[in-house]
């Protein structure tokens, strides 16, 4: 009764709660009346800034604040940026979560590390099969995507049908299972789309992206022209196709395979288990057992292609790895890009192998999972949807999207750059963005969840540049004369050359300020803490040009 | 008599004092006999983890402890990689600068800021022009780059013809001046070149790097299709000719141009005082003028193309810049790609300006100044060197040169991919690494240079992770009893939820270690520091898997 009197009037909310303005931290709510069914919930990686922060979490106060109303959440794929926030948010929020069967292992596998897989419950979800939460009803449909098994979403709601669809890129040759399932997008696009929120990663990007296959093609040309070496191949743990062909390859040339570093150990396990990828028998061995073959019978396939300091790559290049040590002959094979932000990581392993005679391959190795232009303009084709709202990107690709959609002749008004925190309120009739909630970026810092405050950071970034002083003296309760000190100790700031006299001089300073003080009836320790601090941080950026934190601790007795 | 003994068995020494397995702070040292002439004097910028430091020169101590023998330093260009260690080095050494015109004058520009303009001699030398000194005769050569005036050396020694080429491209059709002097490589090539030290920036791209003619063809283009749009363009601010282009097709448009940014404005005063920029009247317009003309009339090219904090174009997309305030229709053009390490700078500031609603450019607008494989293929061909010393570039660019050299015909053991400080003894009849003298960065932060070492950074590097923990307290001089504390104070580390409870634990902790070490005896400010030092740092890294630096610091009355 209710939802038939809303059909026509009702309003979606779409409220994205992270995932816009950066890649990475993708979570999404979708809101009607009295349900909320929220999709994926990653995490993102600290920035340059963010110092000794491991990770950073979405502030789900909105979806606390709407406890009652929140069904459950699906995810569209199991990279970081969609699940790695589950174990911490899911703590809160304790709803069922529905996804694909190779995203419900990893995820599983996460909840097990955090001791929660009892305690969250877990659908897995067929491409096709159709869920019914509150007033929405949402279909898995198959995409390609850099790992398996990714989802995109169409979200039935009564106030029309959304396509979501997630992280995705269009393979009519996939490694394994089917290419995306275009006809389905075709099908729904015909009933009547009212917005598509589409991958932008890659659209500033022309073109297509190419198949996964084509990087097999690379393999097999990489392994004929290295018949006599060792080849090291690092690549994403979480790209099993990768992997698949890594280890078809190798088969096919007789080469026994050692998988390497903890993350892809894992998911090959998981992908292993779930029937992802296909081993033939006695390829894969321990890495305790690689001396047992002669080196170009031996393929090692490794974590740490992004540079990762504790990767297993790193190590080998850093000459600290236990079992693999990089010898004149390897050939060694960075199948990937470096991800914005990681290319003087990339470069430093490179010229760290090289130095070790090994021959370092890293161009043309690889293919991006996301949509270029022309796979956007195919997916808008097939969903023609109403209103366009560009997902997955930061500010830069999000536009970039928005210009092919209106190239493709969807109106501008009807295209929408969203921010995190904003709502957007759509029917058929009308989509404005009417609101905003608190959204916000939790740092997790060891096991500290949102400990770390701004002020913190800030500290952290005045003790990296400049390092502190530490100025503590000793006064005498009554009186208020100086019993000790002022004494001076630094960390991080200068002291290497001639610093000595200047911290002779700092003393003396200080000596005269206190006597300042004393002179002038100074006695609130406030006051006393601010006459250092200003004297003696004069003094310093006067003689050195810097300005460290300055801390005086006053102790009575 | 001597030199006539030595001529055909005295070798010639090259030593790299920096330069090698990076880019950046580039000098090298040609020693023979009591003779040292010193090729370029440059800076590098701080890497990631040398927090605070402002930029890096290199060590000089070999130059210092030969100080008789070095007569003179030749300087190829005017990048700060080549040039910015000058009024460091010159302090200590001082000899005269030879170098071309508008290289003089950018090295002037900088002793002036230095105040050292009268201190240090300097040569402008023409092409063609041979200096010597010591045993050297030293020939500049025309070359092209990414800055006007730049020189390879033909290094003429008792030992035989070196060959160096600076950082250089070859460029037909340049915007400035002549192409490269490819007659003369030739010439000196058929002569007999003992070694060429070639320019790896690029050696991994294969093919040819673009005139920087092609840019200006752009720019045409970007013009026309933003008639009636503003347009700002950021670039490197010692492209003399990238500005000369745009100078060029804002003139065709009938635009005003404003330069801005400070090193921008220095160094197109310095090449237009000296003729290498022609800029019609009326064309440039002051700053302040800008708002006497409408927006679709004006042009600014600008500094930050590398997103730097503080230039021009981040202060503009972040909205604080004082004259330019960045508007929906503005047109924004970055000529530049990132320096590897800037993805990120570069890419915030794409967004920011993107979403102040400026359509930003930033594809396919720009060209390298440095020779791709033909290019190199090409000077190899001319000089045939007996020697290939790859030069200029992190290890991974070297080997890609040695392999293109190989290619060439050069035999394996004559290819030399040094380290900074490797002594490189030559002549015609062997070659070989014979020795190291000591090299190294020193790191210059506010008016110290060389004051920051190894600790101050690990320091920093700890102190930006994890924060600090200070822990005061005031003891009797006699009895070593405690008279005030421990108190605890911190800054860095996490006080924002529960932390509160958590120094009241350890504050009980540290009172129950010094009850502990009266009871033990244990008087040593030492000992007792070091048992402050483990009950604190087991108690937070249990509570809390973070190790702050824990600072404890005793007075006494």
């Amino acid at each position: 009764m209710k939802k038939e009197k809303k059909e026509n009037s009702g309003k979606l909310k779409i409220i994205p709660l992270g995932g816009l303005e950066q890649i990475g931290m993708n979570i999404t709510a979708f809101e009607y009346e009295d349900s909320i069914i929220v999709v994926d919930c990653g995490l993102s990686f600290p920035e340059d800034d963010m110092y000794g922060i491991d990770l950073v979490i979405p502030d789900i106060t909105y979806l606390k604040d709407n406890i009652d109303k929140v069904k459950g959440f699906f995810i569209t794929h199991g990279h970081e940026d969609h699940i790695g926030a589950i174990p911490y948010v899911l703590r809160e929020i304790n709803v069922p979560i529905y996804s694909t069967k190779l995203t419900n292992g990893i995820i599983e596998h996460k909840l097990r590390e955090h001791n929660m897989l009892t305690k969250v419950k877990r659908k897995v979800v067929k491409y096709g099969q159709h869920i019914n939460l509150g007033c929405f009803r949402v279909e898995f449909i198959k995409t390609n995507h850099s790992i398996q098994d990714a989802a995109a979403l169409a979200i039935y709601s009564p106030a029309g049908i959304i396509v979501h669809t997630g992280d995705f890129k269009v393979d009519y040759t996939p490694v394994f299972g089917d290419a995306i399932d275009l006809q389905r997008f075709g099908e729904i696009g015909r009933k009547g789309v009212l917005a598509l929120m589409c991958d932008s990663t890659n659209a500033e990007r022309p073109g297509f992206t190419m198949s996964e296959k084509t990087v097999g093609k690379t393999f097999d040309e990489i392994f004929a022209d290295n018949k006599n070496h060792r080849i090291i191949i690092a690549t994403f743990a979480s790209n099993v196709d990768r992997v698949q062909q890594i280890i078809n390859t190798a088969y096919k040339n007789g080469r026994k395979v050692v998988v390497e570093g903890r993350s892809m150990v894992n998911i090959i396990g998981i992908a292993s288990e779930l029937g992802y990828i296909s081993i033939p028998d006695n390829t894969l061995i321990d890495i305790e057992e690689l001396k047992r073959y002669p080196d170009e019978q031996t393929v090692i396939i490794t974590t740490g292609s992004q540079g990762e300091a504790m990767a297993a790559l790193s190590r080998m290049a850093s000459g600290v790895h236990k079992k693999v040590t990089i010898k004149p002959n390897d050939t060694i094979v960075l199948s990937s890009n470096p991800i914005p932000g990681n290319e003087k990581a990339v470069s430093r392993i490179i010229n760290e192998l090289s130095m070790k005679g090994a021959n370092v391959i890293f161009q043309d190795v690889h293919v991006s999972g996301h949509a270029c232009q022309e796979e956007i303009k195919l997916i808008y084709s097939l969903v023609k949807p109403k209103y366009a709202i560009p997902v997955h990107g930061e500010y830069r690709h999000l536009i970039a999207q928005a210009k092919v959609a209106e190239e493709l002749g969807i109106p501008k008004e009807n295209i929408f750059l969203l921010s995190s925190g904003d709502v957007l309120e759509l029917n058929d009739e009308a989509a404005a963005v009417t609101g905003r909630v608190h959204t916000g970026a939790i740092m997790v810092d060891g096991l500290g969840v949102g400990d770390v405050g701004n002020i913190v950071l800030r500290d952290r970034q005045h003790l990296a540049e400049d390092g502190i002083i530490i100025v503590v003296l000793t006064l005498e309760g009554g009186s208020g004369q100086v019993l000790a000190g002022p004494d001076i100790v630094s960390r991080g700031f200068v002291y290497v050359r001639g610093a000595e006299g200047l911290m002779d001089d700092a003393k003396h300073l200080l000596d005269d300020t206190m006597q300042h003080c004393m002179d002038k009836g100074i006695t609130d320790w406030g006051k006393i803490k601010t006459e250092i601090k200003d004297s003696l941080g004069d003094f310093v950026w006067k003689e050195t040009k810097r300005r460290p934190m300055i801390m005086p601790i006053i102790m009575e007795v």
